[in-house]
């Protein structure tokens, strides 16, 4: 039985367990966030990141493979696991995805468009970047920050002062304001052999910059789109030679799509794979880093995930819905967390829509799904 | 988070726990046959069953509620059990489903066809109940054996003695051959307010007494077959007062459904619904016996289980198939034992015989699978 070592310990830790316990894999968990909520294997746990720490070495001797669930860990922590034993995905995938700046210079690299950007490192630079990419601008931290946290839309020059100041005088990306019609994302998964293997696009609509819905097949998406979008995540994954899952966030524009960012890991937004396609990505990720082959990323039909969000509402009348599938985190309810997920598939968008609409009036605070935007 | 106290720590209770962490439950099992394999959660053991073992009584605190996986355990523990916390099924279930005569007789009392039958407990009874029956009988002890163990088939008069000694003297049940044209399974399970839903009829292929494939829903069965076991697995389930899932061994004749047993559990031939049904049998075990609504048992589209058996196989090649999904129960192999199962899908019967025979010839002594039987 191969022992599997996550670097994490939160809920899509326990997702990738619950994957792969049918595929015999054991698991053990090294969290540095003082916060595990995994609830299942062996879990260890140093907030200090201690490379010295006897458990870590434990951890590392324990396993067969570690990869991670989480990107915002110690660089170090890596690249010393990487000495030790094999890291899936590798700390280059880790170090390029931890860094905006990294980043967008391997977008602009692959020929891969994304929005006009600066990188800047005191206010004077937010002032300069601002005047030369036009209002309004999306100021980032290069380094940390996700779902939303750590950003700030600027729409008038006297808010540069603000935003310095409000996400702490650091080093900052300063982006041009897309104009998109929606937001979307790809999901490829690489295996050892260089085979990839990709999902459909994902539709996401977030609220507050937390994802709310996610729907894959994304509808309305032509075969040019498909196809760009599928030539993007695999030009990434293959440059990475990143074995495993890894996630491209997009914009679609009218002049196509912009690539925002990138995660090196199983995704909010592909969650829907483990009722919507043969094998998720939870099991596919599994399946590469221990030199299984990849399963099959196909949607068997329109499928929305629907996020649980801070509250964990009324899970007994979810329960009654005959099309809903929960999924819990066993997590304690604070504003802002993600607690868990419902996935709803259907035979049309349309009763997709009605399905969804009857979950979402179920969790306080939900914001109105609505359908699907027209491009 | 609800805790679930689980008798017995094999597959089955390796698949509750994988379906109710998702629902926020955590398991702890007790084990009585000293080789727990279930790989999951907290496990104790003792194989002697021992009331005043103190790793029981923690056991017992420790959980919210108990259930089993397993019906030959001692009938002591249960009741034991069943004085100090919530166990469902109850004990009742446990007793009529460990002893065939009682089984039997409440077959007879709810009016549902099973195979004439004696209850013997010498080798002249023996002979006595063949005259009275006529040849062939099958031959089986009333406590004990399953997947065919503890079973004889005589054919002639002369091999009663044979049968006798072979099974080891003690009270049997003598059963008339039932000339069948398939054996089906029916799965119903029941919530603690008396609702009851159903699973539809499998059509089951047992090799040497094991169940190899498992189709559901069961091809060609008309609606009055349908109807007839749907009804006689409410009227058991609802008299023994049984909470949580009960599956119905079933006999196709020309004159109609036999009743052949029954189990107070998930049972292999209701694992195609971790795909192929909204809710399988395991999640909704969970949710009977924790007061949760019942979920949809309506199969999605043709689905076959096959059983993995004695060897694992070319599992790398099975991985490879796009509809292959492939559950391990992280068992050492041996002859005759159940090692895990594979799950096919299909828009027809046709593909699904084509899928099936695919995985069949990967798994090495499975039996040919040849499709399905006409009644």
């Amino acid at each position: 039985m191969k022992k599997i070592g996550i670097l994490g310990a939160g809920q899509l830790g326990r997702m990738l367990a619950l994957a792969g316990y049918p595929l015999e894999l054991d698991f053990f968990f090294y969290d540095t966030t003082g916060t595990p909520s995994v609830g299942l294997g062996n879990v260890s746990s140093d907030t200090s990141a201690n490379l010295e720490n006897p458990d870590l070495q434990t951890f590392i001797d324990s396993v067969d493979v570690v990869s991670y669930e989480f990107e915002h860990l110690p660089l170090q922590l890596a690249q010393h696991i990487e000495q030790k034993n094999t890291l899936h995905p590798s700390s280059r995938s880790l170090d390029v995805c931890q860094d905006r700046a990294k980043e967008k210079a391997l977008f602009d690299r692959l020929g891969i468009p994304t929005p006009s950007y600066r990188v800047i490192d005191t206010e004077q630079g937010l002032i300069k970047a601002v005047e030369e990419l036009g209002l309004p601008v999306v100021v980032k931290t290069t380094t940390e920050g996700y779902d939303g946290k750590g950003q700030f839309v600027i729409r008038q020059l006297e808010q540069c002062q603000e935003a310095w100041h409000t996400i702490g005088s650091r080093t900052l990306i300063v982006e041009a304001f897309v104009n998109f019609t929606r937001e979307l994302s790809i999901i490829a998964v690489r295996a050892t052999d260089d085979n990839i293997e990709v999902y459909p696009l994902a539709e996401n609509q977030h609220n507050d910059g937390i994802l709310r819905y996610s729907t894959a097949p994304a509808p309305r998406v032509d075969d040019e789109t498909a196809s760009q979008a599928r030539s993007y995540a695999k030009e990434l994954i293959h440059e990475l030679d990143h074995v495993g899952i890894l996630t491209l966030e997009l914009f679609e524009t009218e002049k196509g799509l912009v690539a925002n960012e990138m995660a090196p890991r199983v995704h909010n937004s592909g969650h829907w794979s483990i009722e919507g396609a043969p094998c998720s990505q939870f099991e596919n990720h599994l399946r590469a880093i221990t030199g299984l082959p990849l399963g099959c990323t196909q949607a068997s039909r329109p499928t929305c995930m629907i996020n649980i969000i801070g509250e964990k509402g009324d899970i007994q009348s979810l329960l009654e819905l005959p099309y809903a599938h929960v999924h819990l985190y066993a997590k304690e309810e604070r504003p802002g967390r993600k607690l868990g997920h419902v996935t709803v598939q259907a035979d049309s968008y349309e009763e997709l829509v009605w399905r969804v609409n009857n979950v979402a009036s179920l969790l306080p605070g939900s914001p109105e799904f609505g359908g699907y935007s027209t491009p």
